[in-house]
């Protein structure tokens, strides 16, 4: 008999050799049918493998990340069996699952392709496979064996990587016949697998390099149920909708040109007015913290990197060195601001009165990424940290980062991101060796940060062994409309870099001492938090930040003139109208304006332009009737009083 | 007999022979007394040197800068013969006039050094060789003969000069039998060297080469009048004072660190605050006149600079091409921000009627100076042009220069430089090979760039032959308090980028046209308008640009709290206060706050606590009496309205 702990610390005795399934069965009908895999004294167990002696037991399901991810790995296989009926003497190379579905690296037989077309063929072939309900079943194989079963039906990319494992440690799964490479854990059968869809196909150099044969790389998704691919294909749609690169490019708000380089934005007009009323509305706020902006170039010397470390962590693959006429310079892009504000820090000797000492910049730093990892706004060389350096005596860490949090939370509720997580990282307490830092230091500073969290009443999660080497950190996620999580603010305690530059301040007793620094960026960076709020609201902005917030329709050509003297007008007073000048029906102007994210249409005819007055209509048609330029004014700025100022 | 024609175009008869001194005597005494030099037939000449063909003549004065240049090149020839007379064997290199004095270069005498002690032994020897009124007598040598007397001499500078001359293009200068080469012209006598000074000395390698001798550069500066010299001692004296280096230290607005590189500056809180006020106020003017902002990175793919032009301009002597992991690769840091501009522009087809297109971009650029120019703000290696560029049809080339001159003079007027001069500089007729372009548009360009100076009233000069190979440009120079002159705004037409990115718009019919490029700066560049500014104001801005303008002293601790409530109310607002919370009496407290350039004192005690006032002191003691928060409010909006709209 063996004895099984549960997660709730419970204890009981099963038959040796009990799979988790069986366990579960015994617990309850329901449960067992939905349990995919079970993680067994912490290591990823098959539902179906025999338990041979005491352990704890987590079981996993479709609800859980480890549950999905099994079923999704399980899908690749079930994939790959289609393919290989299909496609007889397709070689495998690897097929994990992923963070929406899986994919696998095949190489087809000489002559065949696989297009959009053949995709319907795959899923019902797949699907075909899966109504079997063929087990997943687990083999230890032998080195040589495993060598031989797959040198023997010609998968070279199999052999290759079993070349590379140690004898001992090798499983094979197979499903009706297809046997595959593979660690595990699978789910119980394949008849699990309701649904499919192939989503895309992509070439890939095998193990990513490109002296290597391209490979065809076909992805998919899998389901336990036919509602959650439909759900998901709509959310996919709806996705590909709010495609930032899509509303940036359509809405003429950044682009990026061949010629400049691949991940370097350019700012357009409108995306510009976004962003710089994005960075306004939060130095405001930053102001009012006591948060003192300054500006630093874009370059540094070499030394400056080599003393804060960043030339040790980002110099062989990221930008390199540039150099001058003079041989003995060296200069480099920055990757970060910190060592800047270091400099700044160090001009002038810091009493602990003077502390905390807050330096902000919005600051565009440089940092090399593979072309093939560019994306849109999310992923590019250059972008623009809303970035602060606080220098702080180390019992004000707590203060601080309740003070960052407060900020960072008054910008979700501006920006209507309501669900979002924090997580604090702290060190490996095993560990200690790894961390930069006293003891006394570390253990005050997680103290403040998770005291700090529960202040705020953030929901928390705590990760331990997730710091950075120089301090813990906090760090926000949020949920985006279409329930997507986004990585977004963070803020850092830094023990490494006060040491790197010798920081200092005199204390009360007259005794130098080093200040504690703590990294923080509320918005992360602005390129992905224009990138985000883009996704988030489908291009439709809140009416304080988007870039046209009125569009002034003159009914005919005859009004134009009105129309410039409404826009100059209101424009004055920093209410960004625009005037639609062109020579077409008023229907037609109206029509095209209200596929535009613009809130308020304008119009102005005969009447208005007597009355002095313009005809207010706000997006999505409601008619709030005519009103003078001031009173439109008052309007606007009362609507966006509201939209800054939500409690009062 | 010859003929001399005057500036006035009339002429006289001579007798061969005469010089313009004799000419000028023959006018009228009193002239003769100030005639310093001439030009005849566009060649500089001695006033003395004899007229022997019919031809123009014009007279210099102290007043003209070829008059100035003369007196001060005859000042360092005096120099060298009192550097001779007190140190004989001094060897002698290049002795120029500069724009406010002179220099000579010498190789003193084997272990004597020339010390700030030695400064009036000098004077005083110059003056007293002055006294003697000896003429500067004119001497065409031949080489050989040239030679042989410098050699003898041992002046080894001199003969290896000499030996890369021409024979029978060289000229002696003699004076109370000191010899010098030289090309003149001089003044007529010593006597009319009335005061000198000699200002400093520095290190300089002969020719500029760091591997040959260096030598001992002794600075000077000499005038006709004992008053002048005073006065401009008084000038520099306050010049000093007024160096934005030491201002900018004094007031925390800027500051350079060796670890971040020389020529990068940073911005401190206050500058930053200072550039922000600035660049704000011009963006608000810009977006008047229908600029739109945009936001480019700070480095490009080196093939967009080898399009642009840029590479080869910069190429060499400037910051290197920064490579990345990937071999194919190469970037350069910005030397401007015009070639992303044209990429904005050719984002999408462009209609006659969208022109002009006005993109503009504070945008920070990089070019790389040699340490030993580098100085303060006015010459750094990375800077932030005030920059836009007008894609315009070249019909609207001179409405668009109309505009951009409202905005520079718009500028001029409330940053109080009353004094301005503008230059038109236009291409040499007679080498028209020389420039990008149509005739057609040249004409065009630098008619509408005349008319609108014209229609503008500016003080203009128009000089030919002195345009970019690329266009015809305008330039504008200011006199600041102390009447130096400084270069700042700029704007230029483009032939060549339009041409050089291919661009393009649709005309009404239909076909395609290359647009005209303007590029405009009215700062040039922030830092450089920053040092200017203040120089010209000593660091006393004005209330709407100034960092800081109250300074809120609480008459003691107890106040503090009032003192920070008040602090918050104003900042809300924008109005930029501080709070001088030390522990130090309140008298004390006004003093040392009478010495910053903050423009208001609010002081508070128990009667202002009361009350919910401040009591309200202008800088220079000036007693304003007690207001409220929201009267105070309102008084220095009114204040700052003032200066933003004088006219109002």
């Amino acid at each position: 008999m063996i004895n099984i702990t549960f997660p709730d610390n419970s204890v009981k005795e099963y038959e040796d050799g009990s799979s988790p399934l069986d366990i579960a069965k015994s617990l309850s009908n329901s449960l067992a049918k939905e349990v995919l895999s079970a993680t067994f004294n912490g290591k990823p167990w098959d539902a179906t493998r025999p338990i041979t002696e005491d352990g704890t037991l987590v079981f996993h399901k479709w609800e859980d990340e480890e549950g999905k991810h099994t079923f999704r790995h399980s899908a690749a296989h079930l994939m790959a069996e289609a393919l290989e009926k299909l496609y007889p003497g397709t070689k495998f190379g690897i097929g994990p699952a992923l963070e929406n579905g899986f994919y696998y690296d095949v190489e087809l037989p000489e002559g065949k392709v696989i297009t959009d077309e053949d995709f319907p063929a795959i899923e019902k072939k797949m699907l075909e496979i899966a109504r079997g309900n063929h087990p997943y079943e687990r083999k230890e194989v032998s080195k040589a064996e495993a060598l031989e079963y797959f040198n023997a039906k010609g998968d070279d990319y199999k052999a290759e990587l079993i070349s590379e494992l140690e004898d001992g440690t090798i499983t094979e799964y197979c499903q009706d016949g297809y046997t595959d490479l593979c660690r595990g854990p699978h789910i119980p059968n394949t008849g699990l697998i309701k649904a499919v869809k192939i989503t895309s196909i992509a070439g890939a150099y095998w193990r990513g390099n490109e002296n290597n044969k391209m490979l065809t790389r076909v992805y998919g998704v899998a389901f336990p149920k036919q509602k959650m691919l439909d759900e998901y294909l709509v959310l996919l749609e709806e996705a590909k909708k709010r495609d930032h690169r899509k509303i940036g490019k359509d809405m003429e708000l950044f682009a990026f040109s061949g010629k400049v380089g691949q991940g370097l934005p350019l700012w357009l007009p409108k995306g510009t007015v976004l962003r710089e009323t994005l960075t306004r509305f939060l130095a405001k706020i930053q102001k009012k913290y006591g948060y003192l902006q300054v500006i630093t170039p874009h370059i540094g010397q070499k030394e400056l990197y080599v003393t804060s470390g960043h030339y040790a962590k980002y110099g062989k693959d990221s930008f390199q060195p540039i150099h001058t006429p003079n041989e003995s310079e060296e200069f480099l892009l920055k990757p970060m601001n910190c060592p800047h504000h270091c400099e700044i820090y160090r001009l002038k000797p810091r009493s602990y009165k003077d502390l905390p000492l807050r330096f902000a910049e919005f600051g565009t730093v440089y940092r090399y990424e593979q072309s093939g990892e560019l994306h849109g706004l999310t992923r590019v060389r250059s972008f623009t940290q809303d970035d602060a350096h606080l220098f702080v005596r180390p019992d004000q860490i707590k203060e601080e980062f309740c003070k960052v949090i407060d900020i960072i939370l008054y910008i979700f509720k501006i920006l209507n991101f309501k669900e979002y997580t924090a997580q604090v990282s702290l060190r490996d307490p095993d560990h200690k060796e790894k961390y930069i830092g006293t003891d006394e230091h570390w253990d005050m500073a997680e103290k403040a940060i998770i005291e700090a969290a529960n202040e705020k009443g953030l929901p928390t999660i705590v990760e331990t062994g997730e710091a950075a080497f120089y301090g813990p950190k906090l760090d926000f996620m949020v949920k985006d409309a279409l329930g997507r999580k986004w990585q977004l603010g963070t803020i850092q305690v830094d023990y490494n870099l006060p040491e790197r530059f010798g920081l200092e301040y005199t204390g009360a007793d007259d005794k130098k001492y080093r200040p504690v620094m703590i990294h923080r960026a509320p918005f992360g960076s602005i390129e992905r938090f224009v990138a985000v709020l883009i996704e988030n609201t489908a291009g439709k902005f809140p009416l304080w930040l988007t870039p046209v917030q009125g569009q002034i329709l003159p009914i005919s050509e005859k009004f134009n003139e009105y129309a410039y003297k409404v826009a100059e007008l209101l424009n004055e007073d920093d209410i960004r109208v625009e005037v639609d000048d062109r020579n077409e029906k008023i229907g037609r102007k109206i029509r095209d304006n209200e596929t535009k994210h613009v809130p308020f249409m304008l119009i102005v005819g005969e009447k208005e332009v007597n009355e002095g007055k313009v005809s207010v209509r706000k997006q999505g048609k409601e008619d709030l009737g005519a009103m003078t330029i001031d009173e439109f004014k008052k309007f606007i700025q009362g609507e966006i009083n509201k939209e800054l100022h939500p409690e009062e």
